[in-house]
C-alpha cells in the first residue's frame, strides 16, 4: 500500500508543465480517472438520459457546432457535429474586469450535466471568481457525429479517423475562442484542468496552444508514458506488484504463487468446477483466464483507487491472516472477500470490474490502441480534481492550497502584465 | 528610408520566441523572404532543375516517404508523397557526443540542391560542429505529391485540402525525429531556423514540438500578424509609407499625389498613350492599374529588401531632384530610372515584379487566403538568414553574433542538464 506520506511525497498534481509520473492508466486500455465516477455513476450509466440529473441554476448546458477536421480544408472537413459544453457561471465575476475562465475538459466518458458537482473546480471558482467551462470530448457522451452509436462510428472508417487527441483540443480550442468573443472576455486568463487522460489534454493543450491557455492543472496526467520518456520499470504492472509488495512481502509472495496454482487446478472441468465453488463465482468458469482477470482487476483496482477504506494492505491483511484457510487459494479468496467487505455474499460476478459504459470501452480502447499506447505508474488517481470532502487527508488539503497559490500567482502575473500593456 | 542605426533599434531577428515585428509579408499575398532569393536565382527558376546546381560533396539531396495527413486516421491519410530534404554534414561533429542539428525549414519555393550556399547556416554550423538538414516545405519543388503540378494541386480540392501549415510543421516533426532515429541522435539538441514564412513555421514548431526543438531563430517572420493581436496601423503599407515619409516628405507627398495624376491623365486613351510613353513601358498599358500596380510594387521591394544600394531614399533623391522634369510624372518616372540604376533603357516591363513562378504564386496565393491573411511591417526582410557577405553592416555581425551567444547558451544548458540527468 502506499501510505498518505507516500502519496504526498509522489503527489498526483501537475501544474504548467511540470508535473509527476505518479500516474495509472494501465498497460491495457484500461483507464483511470472514469473508473471511480463510474462506480459511482453506474444508475446514470444505465439510464444515459439528460433529464435525470440535478442542474444547477448557474448552469448553461450548450451545445457547439463543432468543425470536423480541423487540419484540413477538403469541403467535407467543415462539415460539422454538435459538441456539448455547459457553462457554470456561479461565481462569474464577469469579462469586464478579466476574470478568469477554467475550462475543464472532457474525458473519454460522457460529460453528464452534474458533472460540476464532481469537481474541485467550483471551490476554486469561487475563489477566483472565474467562469467553469465543462466541454465534453468528442465522440463520447451527446458529442457524437451524425447521430451515430460509438459502435456505428468504431466501424465507420472516415469518421473514426478524426476521433484523436489532436483533433480534440482544437475542439477546445475553437470552444474557447469562440466564448471568449461571445462574453466579450478576451483578456479573462484561460486555465485548463482534467485528470487522467483529460489531464493529458489539458497538459498537450498548454503545450500546443500557449496563446489561448495561460496555465493546467493536470492530475495523475501520464503525459511522459509515450516514446520510451520514461523506463520500462515504471510501468504500471509493477507499480502494482510494488504496492502490494510493500504492503506484505507475504502476501505479494502468495499472490504469485496463486496464478500456476489457479492454472494447475483448473486444467480439468472438475478443477475449473472446484475453482468456481472456491471463489463463489457466479456463473461456472470455462477457463481460468476468466478468474485470473477478475483477481488481476481487483488488485489493479485498488492499488489505483487506494484511499483509507480500500487499498492493498486490507487485502493483503485478509490473504496473510489466512482467515478462509491457509493453502494459497483460500487465502486469496480472503483478500477477494475482504475487497467487497462482506457484500456480493451470495456469488462474484467476474465481469463486476468490467463497468464502463459500451462507448467508454469501445471509444477509448481505439484512442489507446491508435495514437495512445503506454504502460503507467504510481499513486492514487486524479484525487485532486474531485470536489473536496471532510475526511480529504491533510496531503490533499495542502495540495490544494498550494495549487490556489500557483494559480494566484499566473492570473496576479498575468493581469499586471496585461494593465501595463494597456496604458 | 530606415537607417542602419534604425534597422538596428528594430532589428529583424527572432529568437526562441521572443520576436521583433519588423516584418514585411504584405497584405496581398506577396511573400517575403523569397523575392531577393528569386531575383538572384532567376536563371534556375527558369529551368527548375536538380542537374544544374552544384552540389557540396558534403550534401546529401534526400527523399522521405510522408505521411499525407498528420492529424487522421482514415486510411488514405496513411498515404505517403516523396518529401525532398537535405543534409549537409560538412561540420558535423557526430551523435556521440550529442552534436546539434540545426534545420532549416524550406518555405513556399522549391529547395534547390544549392540552397545551403544562400544560408548563414553553414557559418553556424562550424561553429557549433552541427549536422544541418534542409527541409522542403510540402507541395513544393519536388515534394508534390503524386507527381502532380501546382496546377493540378490546386485544382484538386482533396490534395489542396492537406495543404497548410499545421501539416507542413508535423512533415518536419516527422523528418526530425525520422533522422534522429536514423543517425541515433536520440539527444542531438534540434533548432530550428528560417526567414519570412519559413520563420513563421520555426516559431511556431517550437511552440507546437517543444520536445523536439530546442529553440528557434526565424528572422523577418510576422508571427503576430494574426488574429488581430498587433494594431492596424502597423500593417505593411503603412510602415512602406512611412518609410518613404521618412526618407523625404517631399518625395511622399509627391508620390501620394501622383496616383490621382496617373488615373487623371490615363481616363482617356491618348492619356494611356501619353504615360506609356512617359514611362517607356514595354507594351502600350490598357488602363492605369498597371502602371499603379509595377509602381505600387517597385515601392514595397525597395522597402521591403532595403539595402546600402537600394532604398527608398535613392528614390526620393531622384523624386526630389526632378532630373526628369519638375512635374509630378517626370519626377515619379526619375524615381523609375533611380531604382532599375540605368538598365531597361529601352523600356520597363511592367510585370516585371511578377517574376515568383508559377509554384509559388498559386501556392502561397491559395496559403495566404486560407490560413494565413496578414497585414505587415517595417524592416528588410529576412537578412540574418542570408549568408554573411564582406559589406553586411555593423548591425548585423553583431547581431549574428547574438545569435550565436544565445544559441551557444541554449545547447550548453541543454548538455548540462542532459549529462546530470543521465548520471
Amino acid at each position: 500500500m502506499i501510505s498518505l506520506k507516500k502519496l504526498f511525497k509522489f503527489s498526483i498534481w501537475f501544474l504548467f508543465f511540470f508535473f509527476s509520473t505518479i500516474v495509472s492508466t494501465p498497460a491495457r486500455p484500461w483507464l483511470g480517472g472514469v473508473r471511480r465516477k463510474i462506480r459511482h455513476k453506474q444508475d446514470m450509466y444505465s439510464t444515459f438520459s439528460t433529464t435525470k440529473t440535478t442542474i444547477h441554476k448557474d448552469l448553461k448546458v450548450l451545445y457547439y457546432p463543432q468543425t470536423l477536421d480541423h487540419f484540413n480544408y477538403q469541403q467535407e472537413s467543415y462539415v460539422t457535429f454538435k459538441q456539448k459544453y455547459m457553462m457554470y457561471s456561479k461565481h462569474w465575476g464577469g469579462a469586464k474586469d478579466n476574470y478568469p475562465i477554467f475550462v475543464h475538459f472532457g474525458d473519454e466518458e460522457p460529460m453528464f450535466n452534474d458533472e460540476i458537482n464532481w469537481l474541485i473546480l467550483p471551490d476554486y471558482a469561487a475563489k477566483f471568481k472565474a467562469l467553469v467551462v465543462i466541454i465534453e470530448h468528442r465522440y463520447y457522451g451527446w458529442s457524437k457525429p451524425f447521430g451515430m452509436s460509438m459502435e456505428e462510428i468504431i466501424k465507420n472508417t472516415t469518421v473514426r479517423g478524426y476521433f484523436n487527441s489532436a483533433q480534440a483540443l482544437a475542439d477546445s480550442a475553437e470552444i474557447i475562442l469562440f466564448l471568449k468573443k461571445r462574453l466579450n472576455a478576451t483578456y479573462s486568463p484561460v486555465i485548463v484542468f482534467e485528470g487522467s487522460y483529460g489531464g493529458m489534454l489539458a497538459s498537450w493543450f498548454r503545450l500546443k496552444y500557449p496563446h489561448i491557455a495561460l496555465g493546467a492543472l493536470a492530475a495523475s496526467a501520464p503525459v511522459l508514458y509515450f516514446d520510451n520518456m520514461i523506463e520500462q520499470n515504471h510501468g504500471y504492472y509493477y507499480v502494482v506488484t510494488n504496492d502490494f509488495k510493500e504492503a506484505s512481502e507475504n502476501c505479494y509472495n502468495t499472490i504469485k504463487s496463486s496464478w500456476a496454482e489457479i492454472d494447475k487446478i483448473g486444467s480439468t472441468p472438475k478443477g475449473l468446477s472446484y475453482l468456481s465453488n472456491k471463489f463463489k463465482t457466479c456463473s461456472q468458469l470455462q477457463e481460468t483466464r476468466t478468474l485470473k482477470d477478475f483477481l488481476e482487476n481487483m488488485y489493479d483496482d485498488v492499488a489505483q483507487y487506494s484511499d483509507t477504506d480500500n487499498n492493498p494492505s486490507i487485502i493483503c491483511k485478509a490473504i496473510d491472516q489466512g482467515k478462509k484457510g491457509n493453502d494459497i487459494l483460500s487465502r486469496i479468496y480472503a483478500g477477494v472477500h475482504a475487497y467487497f467487505n462482506g457484500t456480493h455474499h451470495n456469488c462474484f460476478n467476474t465481469n463486476y470490474f468490467d463497468d464502463y459504459s459500451v462507448e467508454t470501452n469501445l471509444g477509448y480502447d481505439w484512442q489507446t490502441c491508435s495514437e495512445m499506447v503506454m504502460p503507467v505508474v504510481r499513486g492514487s488517481h486524479c484525487l485532486d480534481i474531485f470536489s473536496a470532502k471532510k475526511d480529504d487527508p491533510e496531503w490533499l488539503v495542502n495540495q490544494r492550497k498550494r495549487e490556489v497559490e500557483i494559480m494566484s500567482g499566473w492570473i496576479k502575473l498575468y493581469h499586471n502584465d496585461l494593465y501595463k500593456f494597456m496604458k
